[in-house]
C-alpha cells in the first residue's frame, strides 16, 4: 500500500551507513510499503544521494528551523536533540500508517505484516521488559499526537534521556493493556538478550525477523575485509561488546553488496570513509 | 482464604535459609493465604523444624521414591532433580489456587492480589522478555497438570536444562494470548536488570513487590555483621555478582532479626553456619 511506510532515522554519515543497509534488507525481502527516511540538517549532500536511490523519499528534519513547539523545547533541552528529531516521525500525515525502525536495525525477512498491528505496537526491552524498546514501533502519524508528544516531553523530560523514556511514559498502558500491542520479541531482537538468556535464543532465535544493533559498538564501527569476507575487530574491550557475529556478518555483507557501490557513486571522487 | 497458598521449595540447608525469610517477609506483610514450602528428602531435620515454625506446611517431595512419572523421568535425566520437584507443585490439590515463589526471593509489601490472576501467570523474563520467568507464578494444582507437565518433560526436555524451559515450552501462549497473565515486572524483580537500564530501575523500581536474587551469588552467599549492621562481602568479582546492596541488607535484616533467632532454637547445639 503505498499509504503506509518504513520510516527511519539518520542525523549524521555513521547512521546514514546504517539506514541505507536497513532499507536495502527491506528491498532485499520485498516489501510492498513505501521507505522513508528522516535526515539531520548536517547530512552530507552525496550521503542523501545515496539515501535517495534506496529510499522512496528524504525528509530533512530541521528541529531548530521549525518554529513548533519542539523547537521551542530543544531550547531548554539541547540535549533532547535526536529525540525530538524521532518524534517528528508522526508529522509525515501523507501516510496513514507507519512502521519506525532504527537505523541500527535490520530485517531478516519481509515483515510486511506489522501493518496489521495498531498505534503503539512494539517488542518488550529486554533491560526492564514491561517497557518496550524504541527501535521498532508501529505508529499512526497525526500532528495532534505529534503536539501532545512535544509537550509531554517538555513537561516531564525524559526518564532515560531519549525517545525511549518518553514513549513509554506517554504510551503508559502498552504493559498491561492489549496484549496484540506486543510485538514478538524476535521482531527487535538486540544482541544484549543473545547473551543473557543463551538458551533461549538457541530456542526461538532462527526465527528472528529483525536484528537490532543495540548499544554503544554499531556494525559500522567495524573493518571488513571484502576480499575473505571477514568482518575485522574494532577497538572495544569483548565485555562491552557483544554483537553477534553471524549478524554482523550479514550487515557487512548486505553493506558490501549493496551499499558501497552506491555509496561510492554518490561520493565520486570525494574522500568517503568505508567503515 | 485458607484454600490458597504461597509455595516455595527448598532441596538444601542453602535454599532453606532463603525460604525462611521468604515466608518472613509474606508474614511481615500480613498475608492472609497459607505457606507451603516443599522440602527434598535430604533436607536436615532441624532445618525442617525451623521451616515448620514459619510455615504452615512442610511436604516432603521425594522424587526417587514417588513411583509416578517424574520417577521415571528422572531415571533417564538425573540432571533435572530440582526441576522435577519444583514441578510437582502441582500436586498440593488440596489447595485451589496458589503462587509458587522460589526460595531466592523476597516481598516488600502484601501481595495477595496476585490471587485475582489465573493460571499460567508470570512475569517477564528480563533476558528473553518473551519468555516469563518460573521464579515468581500463579497456578492451579491439578494431576492431571502435573501429569501433563512430566510427560511433555520427558518427551521434550528442557530448553534450558530447568523448569523455566519446561514451563515457557508447555505454556507457549504466554507471550501472545492474553495480557493478564502477564504481571507487572515488579513482582519479580532480578538485579539484573537493575543494571542494564537503570533509568527505568530509577522510575519504576520503588514499586517493587518482589525482589528476586536470580543468578549464581544468592543472599546466603554473603555475610552479615549484625552489630554494625553491615553487609559483608564474598569471593566473587563484582561484574559477576549485581545484587543490589539495598535489597541486599533488607534481606538480611529479615535473617538477622526474625530467622536466625528460629534456626538457633532449632538447631540447639548442633552445629550452625550462620552464612
Ligand atoms: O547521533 C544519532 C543518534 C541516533 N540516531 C537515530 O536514533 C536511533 C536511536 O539511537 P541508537 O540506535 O544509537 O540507540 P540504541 O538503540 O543503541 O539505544 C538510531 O538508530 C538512529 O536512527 C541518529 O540518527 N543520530
Ligand atoms: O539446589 C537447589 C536449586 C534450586 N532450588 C529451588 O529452585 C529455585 C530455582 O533455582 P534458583 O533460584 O537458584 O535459580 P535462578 O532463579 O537463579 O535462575 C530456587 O529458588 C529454590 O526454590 C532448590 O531448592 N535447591
Ligand atoms: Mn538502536
Ligand atoms: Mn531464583
Amino acid at each position: 500500500m503505498s499509504d503506509q511506510a518504513f520510516v527511519t532515522l539518520a542525523t549524521n554519515d555513521s547512521y546514514a551507513k546504517g539506514a541505507l543497509v536497513l532499507g536495502q534488507s527491506l528491498r532485499n525481502h520485498n516489501t510492498t510499503k513505501k521507505l522513508v527516511v528522516l535526515v539531520g540538517p548536517h547530512l552530507a549532500e552525496p550521503c542523501r544521494k545515496a539515501l535517495a536511490s534506496i529510499f522512496d523519499e528524504v525528509f530533512e528534519v530541521n528541529v531548530m528551523d521549525s518554529g513548533d513547539a519542539a523547537h521551542l523545547a530543544l531550547m531548554k533541552r539541547p540535549d533532547l536533540g535526536v529525540t525530538f528529531t524521532k518524534l517528528h516521525c508522526w508529522t509525515l500525515t501523507q501516510y496513514s500508517k507507519c512502521v519506525f525502525m532504527d537505523a541500527d536495525t535490520m530485517v531478516l525477512s519481509n515483515i510486511d505484516e506489522l501493518f496489521e498491528r495498531e498505534e503503539l505496537s512494539a517488542a518488550p526491552d529486554p533491560g526492564w521488559p514491561d517497557c518496550f524498546n524504541s527501535g521498532v514501533f508501529v505508529f499512526i502519524p497525526s500532528n495532534e499526537t505529534y503536539e501532545q508528544l512535544v509537550t509531554f516531553c517538555m513537561d516531564n523530560g525524559s526518564f532515560d534521556g531519549g525517545d525511549q523514556g518518553v514513549l513509554n511514559s506517554f504510551f503508559n498502558t502498552w504493559a498491561t493493556a492489549d496484549i496484540s500491542k506486543h510485538l514478538p520479541f524476535i521482531y527487535n531482537l538486540s544482541s544484549i538478550a543473545i547473551y543473557s538468556y543463551l538458551p533461549a535464543f538457541k530456542e526461538y532465535g532462527q526465527n528472528a525477523k529483525v536484528v537490532h544493533f543495540l548499544g554503544k559498538v554499531k556494525p559500522w564501527n567495524y573493518a571488513y575485509d571484502a576480499q575473505r569476507g571477514e568482518v575485522r575487530g574494532h577497538s572495544m574491550p569483548p565485555e562491552q561488546c557483544q554483537l553477534h557475529p553471524d549478524y554482523l556478518l550479514k550487515w557487512w555483507q548486505v553493506f558490501a553488496r549493496s551499499v558501497m557501490p552506491v555509496l561510492q557513486k554518490a561520493y565520486g571522487d570525494d574522500p568517503f570513509n568505508s567503515g
